[in-house]
């Protein structure tokens, strides 16, 4: 494998970073100046004054979403700070541009105080048509996007959160289709319950499953049992999961699962607790860059689907496959939200990208650099923000 | 004159505003994406969390300006609020990256509170390397701006104040070369005492002239009459100008004055009063669209050289000639401030881009379309911040 840290700082000091501002008309001439700035720009101005909503016809608004991180918890980085998190924050940014050309602007916040970070990006809204919320640790990423969607009138959309679980369900969409298996009778045992274990387990019981243990560090969530729930998180998801009241942790969780989601730490899962495990079961390891199990061991304990958060195997689950077509639909009805309705639609047309007749146990979701899937979702996506109401135009 | 308005309005709606953000980088295959984004970027993030200095390095943090504006005092539109001034932010942001190759990106912030915009500014900034503050109304933007200097480590300046101030010198400068009269010994009318003018006064007596008169709302500004200072700002000035005690209007103001500066409203100076001034009057009527006085009539009361912010006459007084340049030249050298001594340099530098046997009555200033101004002003501007100790590199 190519030494991508060695790569990653040659790049990122060659080109000081990776996102670029510039002009889409051209500034050569009097008549340009006149036209772009003074005296011709005020008459935009002046539109926008009397109509607030031609803001989005004047500006860049309507394409245009800002990357907010605090820095409290990057990739597997852990709490690094503003300034560190920067080069993800680009990262993203021209993700969603090469995906999907939708603009996009790091916000990097230099606090860590929940008032304050919803206050910042309120008050910075007026020039964004939405707003990604990336790698903000749990459990005070769940209130600051439910503030920030109370407090302002763009999409919040905390990626580390409905990203991946959007990109998880379509996952095992597919992957239950392949093992022919009923998606609703599956069990699902998700390791890890911070902000994407939490949105997994929220969009999978939306989506019909009807059991589900969720695992975190003090064991199998359960409502019974005070100590296994951290927060009120843990204790809403404790009430909607593990009916039977299963005590113990990540081994006797999978014992008859149909389905392993690891978004924990690497090596989590053996090949021995894989073969507990119902038949053809299927696994996302999607711990990085070490997943909980590799493909080849989960495969000797039995699994039938494997996928990973790795670009070297199959399967890869890569939120790039979402949150670029996710917004861009969004933006393009104006939706004021990005709602329940609007995650499950990209879940189900990301699935139904890949037609059924060329689904395999190697084939369940498209390459994370397929840049047709955007479109896609995005049409999805607009469609649900217009039957449940959410669209502006 | 073409209608500017009209075309400015079909300029706006075909591109939906005036900016994108593009990526420096290719995102076409595995070990692209494995670079750019994760795992790679996880490397350039270790080292800025080991070394914050290193956020220069990886990141565009470097060359990175934050247009940030309130709506308060949008060109002669006044308090527009947040949404309706960003057609003009975006136009200015163009105009750094076209002229300077300085990224640019507009934060319009939906607050007129002087300490939400402090915080939202302080708490955005670790993406930025400075800060140009536009369009907040006089007498809040000085507050604003000298707080901010305060609690960010990056060069603040508000281009209303010290972009004018800096053109208006080097114009006044040159113009002075041209009537033969020695700088010191001019005595300067300022009509209008809010940001503009008042930046523009400080610069003309940090570079030595010895009597001024300031004109506002209340007359001539004199220490010794209360009611013609409105606030703070008008009493320190009022310390430092007027000397002789004149009291007044700005008719009295200009009786033997050498130099009109206007950045007050349409139609205020007659012939007649440029007959009252000094022989070979230096007349700047940069009211906009509409100037104080027109040149044919400045010049039918004797005036010598007279300049505008119009484009349609000679000598234009255009801030795009300075603000590129100056932040390109804070930038390059990762200055903490944007000091006097960098202004004065820029003024120096941009009057000195004449020739001496170039200049004339109708070209004491480049053409607001020179793209070659800015790399001569950043070069004057990183040696005087090296010179007086704020430059980081």
């Amino acid at each position: 494998m190519a030494d991508y840290n060695k790569l990653a700082l040659e790049m990122h000091e060659k080109h000081q970073g990776k996102i670029e501002v510039v002009s889409k008309v051209a500034v050569k001439t009097r008549d340009d100046l006149s036209t772009a700035y003074t005296p011709g720009v005020a008459e935009p101005c002046r539109q926008i004054r009397d109509n607030a909503d031609d803001v989005y016809k004047y500006t860049a608004k309507g394409n245009l979403v800002a990357v907010v991180s605090d820095g409290s918890a990057v990739l597997g980085l852990g709490n690094i700070g503003a300034k560190a998190a920067i080069p993800v924050m680009e990262g993203k940014c021209i993700l969603f541009k090469e995906f999907a050309d939708v603009d996009a602007f790091p916000i990097c916040v230099d606090t860590q105080d929940d008032e304050e970070i919803i206050r910042t990006v309120k008050n910075i809204a007026p020039v964004f048509g939405g707003v990604n919320l990336e790698d903000i640790a749990a459990p005070r990423c769940f209130e600051i996007e439910r503030r920030l969607k109370e407090v302002t009138d763009i999409p919040i959309f905390h990626d580390d959160q409905h990203g991946t679980a959007v990109c998880v369900l379509s996952a095992i969409i597919n992957a239950a289709k392949v093992v022919k298996k009923n998606f609703a009778d599956l069990t699902v045992v998700i390791n890890g319950c911070g902000a994407a274990g939490s949105a997994i387990a929220r969009i999978i019981l939306a989506m019909g499953v009807k059991e589900m243990f969720l695992v975190d560090m003090k064991g199998i969530l359960n409502k019974d049992v005070p100590e296994t729930m951290l927060n009120d998180n843990h204790k809403d998801l404790a009430g909607k999961t593990n009916h039977e009241g299963r005590k113990g942790g990540l081994a006797e969780a999978l014992q008859g699962a149909d389905v392993f989601v690891g978004v924990s730490k690497p090596g989590l899962v053996t090949t021995e607790m894989v073969k507990t495990m119902a038949k053809d079961a299927i696994i996302f390891a999607m711990a990085n860059p070490t997943p909980e199990i590799f493909p080849e061991d989960a495969k000797a304990g039995g699994a039938a689907v494997v996928g990973t958060g790795r670009s070297d195997y199959p399967n890869q689950i890569n939120n790039v496959l979402v949150f670029p077509g996710l917004f861009k639909g969004a933006l393009a009805v104006r939706a004021s939200d990005i709602n329940e309705e609007m995650k499950l639609a990209a879940a189900k047309a990301l699935a139904a990208y890949i037609p059924d007749d060329e689904l395999g146990v190697e084939n369940i979701i498209p390459s994370a650099l397929d840049k047709n899937v955007a479109a896609v979702i995005a049409k999805a996506v607009g469609e649900a923000a217009k039957a449940s109401g959410v669209a502006r135009i």
